[in-house]
């Protein structure tokens, strides 16, 4: 299994990745990787960490490099032979079997989306991820995280096929309960597209459909996948993070108010910090550009070693399992019923 | 100032609303209340909590109740003896400055509409909340929150003026910092409606427009209004009370892990609840209705007594501030630009 690393994406490109493509590459002992960007840069990379000979890594040149506030547009146009293209390319060609990217995510969803195209049967790609639950251990998925604005009902019902697929092949779960991201405040509940979906996924034999779900009930661990538009799916997130954040200052405050809390502290701290574990943004990164002929996985921008690698393994996996083969049976099976 | 109390709305009726009216009362010496609901229930409750005879509280029967899972336009067909609907009558004839319900959000708001009308130049009101921030003791107000799904520019805008007459008469701020809701992960930046918004915000002279923000900015104080379709403002504030209760959850189920972890907690958990109470949700309860000929003002149905008297608070500033005055003021500057 070979896999192609856009080498130069990211916040702090080679240090990170070059580290987190050897952690990986010592923990799975038949995978490849293709290291793609300036080939300098990398080659003094691997010296100073001592890994110029590892054989199952080879370095793929790229002349130019994304910028991460580049606007997508003139990326695609201009950038034909950034890491973040290369790489693209080896997964479209076939001399690799996924591409995983730190890169800016505007620009790498529709670079990818021009040199990959999309599955037969679905109009656009989407971003997926996988979210921590209150319901101990059990995770779930949720897309579009940002793809797409003002889906249809049509989009949103191929997402909703889309996340069952990859839920049920990376969680060995037979019957994925699918549920569609609504509000229950409004006079007549929801908009005009989630309504239409909800038509759609209850008419359809093919999927577990579980039924409407408010914000609250995201992270409760009732279901499997949700699903919703992009803007609405990145807010959702990233207001998530902003949560996560202003509850974690709230906390660190507090205990610094006086001298007893900062003694209550030292005690309370190593067992907070055992807490965020289970919820660490490292073990979730590395989204899923889904629907595309080929694996896609976006890491994390700021993302460290340990995070980057996680993103790698996520693409291994989902290389094993043949995610965008499993869509394509999906849709099949639909398109005959 | 007179202020009319739906007491039969919300999960816990009489037994929460009525002591939070006694409570508001005693603080508030030149207030009058009239509670709105089944004159029989009222006046035990009331023989029960020995104020039977308190001057400044008067009952105003009604014989309906809308229960918390009635359609909308159910409620508005068939209750018209509601508690709901008579005290938003009293606001509707003057007898009372303001309305305020634990009731169904999506009834208060059909009613509300019907009974009270909008504002001239508002073509639809809007749920508008205040949230805390990282940023010290700042709060954020955040609108719509669930009355409007696919918001035109046109509504954004006129959501924008709206927040920023609350926040610069309620906060006391000279130009409130209005930001736009948006992602940044997208192709191109945001959905059509949006960028619309943004062009309106930039051209008018009379708002501060900061610009867009994207959801994990909601929480961070740089702003003192977000503004965003209703859709996706509910979804936001849900999914931020999902965040909250799983971190609670995690850190709690932390704390239980061993004997170790539980004396910790002993230590850790009263400075964990002083940095709650910075977030208390009962502080930050009652939601305005606001674009209305009149104030509304929306507890949350599983309101306990102290949030409940919050709510009415919030009514007693905004009757004191002359709200709807205000954003006719500001209209009517704004046609006249």
């Amino acid at each position: 299994m070979t896999i192609a690393v856009d080498a130069m994406g990211g916040d702090h490109g080679v240090s990170v990745i070059v580290p987190a493509a050897l952690q990986v590459l010592a923990k799975y002992s038949k995978l490849q990787l293709i290291l793609v960007g300036d080939q300098d840069t990398l080659k003094k990379e691997l010296l100073a960490r001592h890994a110029k000979n590892e054989p199952r890594l080879t370095i793929q040149h790229a002349s130019q490099r994304v910028e991460m506030d580049e606007l997508p547009a003139q990326a695609l146009r201009t950038k034909k032979d950034s890491s973040m293209r290369v790489a693209l390319n080896l997964v479209q060609s076939g001399k690799a079997a996924a591409c995983v990217s730190a890169g800016n995510t505007g620009a790498l969803m529709a670079t990818a989306r021009f040199v990959l195209k999309t599955l037969p049967g679905i109009d656009r790609p989407a971003i997926i991820s996988t979210f921590p639950t209150t319901n101990g251990t059990r995770n779930m998925r949720m897309l579009d995280l940002g793809a797409n604005v003002d889906s249809s009902a049509e989009h949103l019902f191929q997402f909703a096929v889309m996340g069952s697929v990859l839920a049920s092949a990376m969680d060995n779960i037979d019957q994925p309960k699918v549920s569609l991201l609504n509000i229950g405040e409004e006079a007549i509940k929801g908009n005009e597209q989630v309504k239409q979906t909800a038509i759609l996924l209850t008419q359809s034999k093919a999927l577990n459909y579980f039924g409407y779900i408010e914000g609250d009930q995201i992270y409760k661990g009732e279901v499997d996948v949700v699903v919703c538009d992009g803007f609405v799916g990145n807010v959702a997130l990233k207001t998530s993070e902003g949560v996560a954040i202003l509850l974690g200052k709230i906390i660190k405050e507090t205990f610094q108010k006086n001298i007893l809390t900062k003694l209550a502290a030292l005690i309370a701290l190593p067992v907070l910090k055992a807490a965020t574990k289970r919820i660490d943004p490292d073990r979730y990164n590395g989204a899923c550009f889904i629907g595309l002929q080929g694996i896609v996985i976006k890491s994390h921008g700021g993302a460290n070693i340990n995070a980057f690698a996680h993103a790698i393994e996520e693409a291994i996996i989902q290389v094993e399992k043949k995610i965008p083969q499993l869509i394509s049976n999906k849709v099949e099976q639909l398109l005959k019923m």
